[in-house]
């Protein structure tokens, strides 16, 4: 019995153009604020601290972005990704559903953070910008832009969350092997990393101390500038390319996604694979988007919409978004990906729109779906990934009790190889759990 | 500047039969013999090793064997892979030489070896084998017969040589994360893993002797059979798929390849690679079959053309092949897969029969090409497929001298994501070189 069905797209199909969502969005996004005057930051401050295209981008409302030929070119790396139907899945799901999965994994990075990243390496060698400096959580974003800078010709300082810098040594080995620098945050490079190990030395760190520190080095360099992974709406428009490949794949074969499923820290998969299908669901299409985000940290089920700042420093701007509180430390999950206080603002404001629903799941029912897709079909997620997986479980288990025969597409990440550890412990013990969300700290 | 071009095939394009080289080579291959008699090895003996459909395999002189339906299903997971060409490594080198790659490592275990370890357990299920028990060398075969059991729900038990079990946890955790069993060898399970431990405590293993562990093994169990990653004649068999795309890939571009280089251990992606091209070259074609071995373990420049066991406890049948002798213990490299004493004896009678070049190259030089390819093109290479970028380096470099607008075709048969460690000690002291062979031990 065939265990899946694959469908590719030729390289002539690399998409020519990013997908913008903000014009057909019903509301503007809100201005980010400047942190000191708490007025709308320009594009003066924003210079300071981002490539020139990027800032254009970040606030462009030209629905379609033309993807520079270089970028293309790289793109062909490994795009057009294969769209997959999960049938071994199906089977032993026992469901009516149609579950089909765009595989992201084949990424030399291992992940879809690539797409971002090669986008900005390029822009910064146009802009004769020296290094880029940035934040990592599970060291996916760290990985692609080491993978990036190398093939651009720009260096890369990666500051990763120290949790992972601890327990990863892979994602520090593999960006040290594309020739870039990785350093723990918090640690005692940057003013701010010696305050928060004075008062904790063994901090965690997480996604918005790292963010602090990349803040602090790029004021402090002006050769340097920041790179992000998520978050801003230029890294969620370079991932739209998922969105844009997917939805050709689905129509090449006439299907119609009932709900589009990815996991969510900040939201970059999410938005990358979904965003190009909102102005269908906008037009009336009946259509389920479905975010799935850890328990220790759920951001979009228990965060508040308002404004907060990026990271733990205060040091960046404020956006209004989905969020646990930017002094909010989550636990040390394996998911270091979705250890992050807030939702992208886009993907806040989607969420506040109710045009997007989340769903937040605990560590040990996240690895179970994860190995049972693993022995299934033979691909290893990523724990981020893996999520979506098991939100896609979830949803398939009411189709069949709804006798619902739905089409679920969703977004595989990234691969796990370099989450073996992670896997392992599971295997282990597979009850150790997170610890749980103290109510206080959710705000 | 565009730093590589990329050459597909469809989904449709996955061949249908596998090739036999035998019937087109110059002279048959020796018989195996019996390890007490000393005469040929007959079906009855093969019977109690190996699945029957490989064992007609094995000796077939049919130059095409039918692939079964299901594997060409399991193979669609990944395949056909991608055909590149790297000019960003061209241009580096200032060669005037084109150079091409065939990417095996997108696929899930991350090597060339799933091609056979597909065909091996869709097999092995047919025929109601309960339990396939292997040795692996790296890890790579392991993880691949992992992925295939779990396939077609077949059981699979992986004597893992100790120095890399000690050294590869990552492996170790990917083969338990399918649902398999990981054992070191030398080790405890078996009477010759118990004697040779009495003699050396800290004995490193070889994949000759976990051949052997495995062997005793499946003696023990009715319901097992053997299962191996390289050496037979089935195995090469079933890696043919890797040749017959690069072949059809190099027509649809109007390439000849001048140069076919991949690495070796026993060498199975170096055959099913470069044996589809053979019956051109024996026709007249002029092309060069380079393999590229360790110089801490040189079958093929400094072994010896004769008859020896492929175990070192001399369990199983002797080959006629290229040895460094049944007892050669390779010093610990880190291309683990490349650590055996003794070629395939396809690929032993090709290079007697003066069809196949061998070069040897030190780790340290291994490692330096790994990481100029990862930085040049973002894939970050297996420590084998390293090997064949190094001699790749050098071919260029020689047609760069004699001004020659080469076509060299590689086989990119791994990606070095669970490798990093390995990568880590080389850039953070180059110059640890392996041992030398002493001499002695070369026999």
């Amino acid at each position: 019995m065939n265990a899946l069905e694959r469908f590719d797209l030729p390289v002539s199909a690399i998409p020519r153009r990013w997908y913008n969502v903000v014009p057909d969005l019903p509301e503007l996004p809100d201005d980010y604020l400047d942190p000191v005057t708490r007025e709308p930051v320009g594009p003066q401050y924003l210079e300071t601290l981002l490539p020139r295209a990027l800032i254009a981008q970040e606030t462009s409302l030209e629905r379609w972005i033309a993807i520079p030929q270089e970028v293309r070119d790289a793109y062909r790396l490994w795009r057009p990704t294969p769209l997959y139907r999960a049938l071994a899945l199906e089977r032993h799901l026992d469901t009516p559903a149609r579950i089909y999965f765009k595989y992201e994994g084949s990424s030399p990075s291992g992940s879809h953070k690539l797409n971002s990243a090669l986008a900005q390496a390029y822009y910064a060698r146009l802009e004769g910008v020296e290094r880029l400096v940035t934040d990592t959580g599970a060291g996916q974003w760290g990985s692609a832009l080491a993978v990036a800078g190398a093939r651009f010709g720009v260096d890369a300082l990666v500051y990763m969350v120290r949790t992972s810098y601890k327990t990863k040594p892979a994602r520090r080995q593999f960006i040290e092997t594309y020739g870039q620098q990785v350093l723990p945050s918090p640690g005692p490079h940057t003013a701010y990393g010696r305050d928060l190990l004075a008062a904790r030395p063994d901090h965690p760190g997480s996604e918005a101390t790292a963010v602090s520190e990349a803040l602090e080095t790029v004021r402090a360099h002006p050769g340097s500038r920041l790179s992000m992974g998520a978050f801003a709406n230029h890294v969620l428009l370079h991932q739209t390319v998922i969105g844009l490949e997917t939805r050709e794949q689905l129509q090449s074969i006439g299907a119609v996604p009932d709900y589009l499923v990815a996991s969510v820290g900040c939201g970059s998969n999410l938005a990358g694979f979904a965003f190009p299908f909102l102005a269908d669901k906008l037009a009336g299409a009946e259509m389920t988007v479905l975010a799935a985000e850890p328990a220790a940290c759920p951001t979009l089920t228990a965060g508040e919409y308002r404004y907060d700042y990026a990271d733990s420093g205060r040091l960046g701007p404020l956006a209004r978004t989905y969020t646990l509180g930017h002094a909010f430390v989550p636990p040390p999950i394996h998911a270091g990906g979705l250890r992050y206080h807030g939702a992208a603002p886009l993907v806040g404001l989607v969420r506040h729109e109710g045009l997007l629903e989340a769903r937040a799941y605990p560590q040990h029912e996240v690895f179970e779906a994860g190995t049972l897709f693993a022995r299934l079909h033979g691909l290893l997620p990523a724990p981020e990934t893996a999520h979506a997986i098991r939100a896609v479980i979830d949803t398939a288990h009411q189709c069949r009790e709804r006798r619902h025969p739905a089409t679920i597409v969703f977004c595989y990440s990234g691969h796990g190889l370099l989450d073996l550890p992670a896997y392992h412990s599971h295997h282990t013990d597979p009850m150790v759990e997170e610890e749980p969300v103290p109510h206080a700290a959710v705000r």
